[in-house]
């Protein structure tokens, strides 16, 4: 069945499979034993500001599910870093696949030396490994343990190679878990970069937040607004309409109740923020 | 009316107003003119860690509202330190009429300048103002000025007296606005403040946070908990039922739907942290 759906000289490996992405007929190639993105990375994709054109860089991209995201809300050339050779392999396959060479470029690189184009980025988006080596699930193979854990970088290396691919101005966004919140945000300022808006997402209306996501500005004036929350699961126990909304990219990204027109965070950001209420 | 209420030789100024804390039969003297207290107070008297019995203290306690509230919660001796001379008067009046001089003692100083007992404290609450001087509103008397913006002291003077009062291990338990966020737990980590437990009040569940209590614990190990947030008002335009048990009393503390026995966070504390489901 994989096979039908694969166009042209389209390789899928054994253990590959091909995944819809749900909106805008993308597709997606994945491996339950390689890598296969999660609702970090989709919730990443449609929270974080990014400019109508430009360049966007995507660090830790995995099978480049992020940039695939993006170009359904930005006609920006948008580069995306993995350190994995596997992966990159995947995500170029997929690139291709979906007709967007000429928009996304998959580059094999290890982001603590990777060398920064001259010409920096207006917006980074990051969803990068969550869990400490202490917390080793050995059961991960090397593609996974990777993917997950802070093996190839640490939290200070990706905060740091965010800080210096971005332009002043530029945004960066990162999804991670809520218990890393004051070293992200600590780290974020010894980087230059102010938190700008956050978001928390929780599994249920009653439980604590599983995820956040945060936006940053480079050099930025220090204020932070707070957005509602995400709930992913209703009382019923399915998705919530808003998850559902942002899934099947009926909104091009996370709604936002109260916006003004956006020209707070300048004018040229397709993410427009929400009105400050107080 | 308010005479009628008054017992014994308790006075009320000409402006001023005798309300019910709604629970535990508490009363407190207010005035509109001088200082009323508001939600934020009562969420964070419910949401503070506090031990069962030792030592509390609540600065910028003006009317003495926090420390009232606690006496719900801990048998603790508990002392409000208030600036202005007329808001601890206030205080103390209160504080008789409850009966309470036992338990709470109202100390009229400066936090900036305020000796600290050799015995440090084992929990510290505070609702400092949170208007930046630049944001001053004109109308405001002298009274309501300093008890909303920075005049009498900044976020920095208040995280340093939280700091230089609560003992090694004890909490240190905070209501602001979000926008400052990103100061709060950068100033608590400077005065080694670790954050440990945030909880974001959302006026409904659309619109952005714009309140945020947050606890530390002075050299506790870094990793912090993203609680439940907690919506005031449903679709409907009241008060959710969870805010109502608050406000009511039902709900000794904010609600924390998932426990555990409260070992992680030392045996003594009332203040029962969730489990951590991730």
């Amino acid at each position: 069945m994989n096979e039908e759906k694969v166009e042209g000289s389209m390789r899928l490996e054994p253990e590959e499979r091909l995944d819809d992405l749900l909106t805008h007929n993308l597709k997606i190639i994945q491996s339950p034993e390689v890598f296969s993105f999660s609702l970090d990375a989709v919730l990443l994709a449609r929270f974080a500001g990014v400019p109508p054109r430009g360049r966007v860089l995507d660090l830790c991209t995995g099978n480049g599910v992020i940039p695939l995201l993006l170009t359904t809300r930005t006609t920006a050339k948008i580069d995306g870093v993995e350190i994995q050779p596997r992966l990159a392999d995947m995500a170029r396959r997929s690139v291709r696949l979906n007709g967007l060479e000429d928009r996304v470029a998959i580059i094999e690189g290890d982001l603590r030396e990777w060398k920064v184009p001259e010409e920096l980025y207006d917006a980074v988006t990051v969803n990068p490994p969550y869990l400490p080596l202490r917390s080793g699930d050995h059961k991960d193979n090397v593609h996974q343990a990777m993917a997950r854990h802070e093996l190839g970088c640490k939290l200070e290396d990706v905060v740091a190679a965010c800080a210096r691919s971005v332009r002043r101005g530029g945004r960066v966004s990162m999804v991670h878990r809520p218990s890393r919140l004051v070293d992200i945000v600590d780290l974020m300022r010894k980087y230059k970069l102010e938190p700008k808006r956050i978001r928390f997402v929780h599994p249920r209306k009653e439980t604590e937040a599983n995820m956040v996501l945060i936006e940053a500005t480079r050099e930025g004036k220090p204020e932070v607004r707070l957005l509602s929350p995400v709930i992913v699961y209703g009382d019923d126990g399915d998705y919530t309409p808003e998850l559902l909304a942002v899934f099947y990219g009926e909104a091009a990204e996370l709604p936002d109740f109260k916006r003004h027109n956006g020209r707070a965070h300048g004018p040229s950001y397709a993410g427009k923020p929400e009105e400050d209420k107080r």
